[in-house]
């Protein structure tokens, strides 16, 4: 069981998002046996504004030390704690094509507060091959296993024909929250969280940003005709 | 060239995102046959409020119908052609793991308005390689693809330790927006745009939505007691 701080309970999405690159980033200083960061450097290596930074860091207290920067362990650990990946999070994945591989391969048996315990497949030829030392198993076997460790989480790579299916596999073994790397939407009950990655969200925004300009330039052009 | 109208200039980058969703989920109808959607049921099915949706269709100008709802393929046309998605973007790839493989498949020569062009990697045992119909290249030849096929846009789908190497080429090479897989920040120039795909992110916002339903649960009790 955690608690949060009472200040951390209204941290918007978008914050939330952001703290999970500010902890992938001084997870690399902190290997790189950095101590102290400046906020300036920390922001940048992280893609955002300074004033982003503060301003997110802020919801955690006091942490930077005027005219040093922040102390790199105990800032990560002021934020994982206060995020709940402080210890880590067991996982289970359905559909073990190249997408649950590369995940599998990814996280693995340790990263950044999570871990896989179980992966899964619905394809009989698939069970039983062994996948960066997991063995994939049943769907059948998914409740034991979910109950068995205590599982929250479920990831699934699925192909879209098979993305319903797998969430409801996944909420009937007592999941409540799924990533779904699947483009198609989940119909799950209301308790259940789900988040999407959808990459093709990420490609509307550069062809977005790519159109602006150009549209821009013909503006300007037009102007100075 | 494409210019978009007026009104779309200014739309939010996450308004952007969730087109994008829009997209994806009206292109299933009108597979589908569906000629007609109502309001509320295609806000469901992409998962967001009525009035969310209303509001980030409005900025393409008027195509409800009142009592009746969208007009599917109008509605396509109206985003994909604001967005500068109606015609087919081509890409290039850098990466061919699990992970690469992964989104040739799903991207392959056409998926909502993108296309991929060539695939490369520097791994000298992966070139010449067929992977889903694209022979893997070598990175020397992205200059030239880049050019004759007037590509701005190139995914990276490297390990880690090459991420920083595959955009510096797609940079040289004359890409201006790069989608980034890898949880490592790239250091580019300014006019280059680019979107991460962290599933981290994702995975924190669950984690932290089910850490504060704990925590609810607890203050409950606790003033229950």
């Amino acid at each position: 069981m955690f608690c949060l701080p009472p200040k951390s309970k209204h941290i918007p999405q978008a914050t939330i998002k952001r703290l999970a690159t500010y902890v992938q980033v001084l997870e690399g200083l902190a290997r790189d046996n950095v101590d102290v960061v400046a906020s300036k450097v920390l922001a940048e290596a992280c893609g955002v504004q300074g004033a982003q930074l503060r301003k997110d860091l802020a919801y955690f207290g006091e942490f930077g030390i005027r005219g040093v920067g922040y102390q790199v362990k105990n800032l990560i650990h002021a934020i994982t704690s206060s995020l709940g990946v402080d210890h880590e999070w067991p996982l289970v994945l359905m559909g073990v094509g190249n997408l649950g591989k590369a995940m599998i391969n990814h996280i693995g048996y340790h990263a950044h507060g999570f871990r896989i315990q179980a992966i899964f497949d619905s394809d009989p030829f698939k069970i039983g091959e062994k996948v960066h030392g997991f063995c994939v198993l049943p769907p059948e076997q998914i409740q034991d296993i979910v109950a068995l460790y205590k599982i929250s989480i479920g990831i699934i790579t699925t192909p879209p024909e098979r993305t319903q299916n797998a969430a409801e596999c996944f909420v009937e073994a007592g999941i409540s929250a799924i990533l779904n790397f699947s483009s198609v939407r989940i119909k799950v009950p209301e308790y259940v969280h789900v988040q999407y990655v959808d990459f093709f969200r990420h490609l509307y925004s550069l062809v977005f940003d790519l159109v602006r300009e150009q549209t821009q330039a013909i503006m300007n052009d037009e102007g100075e005709g």
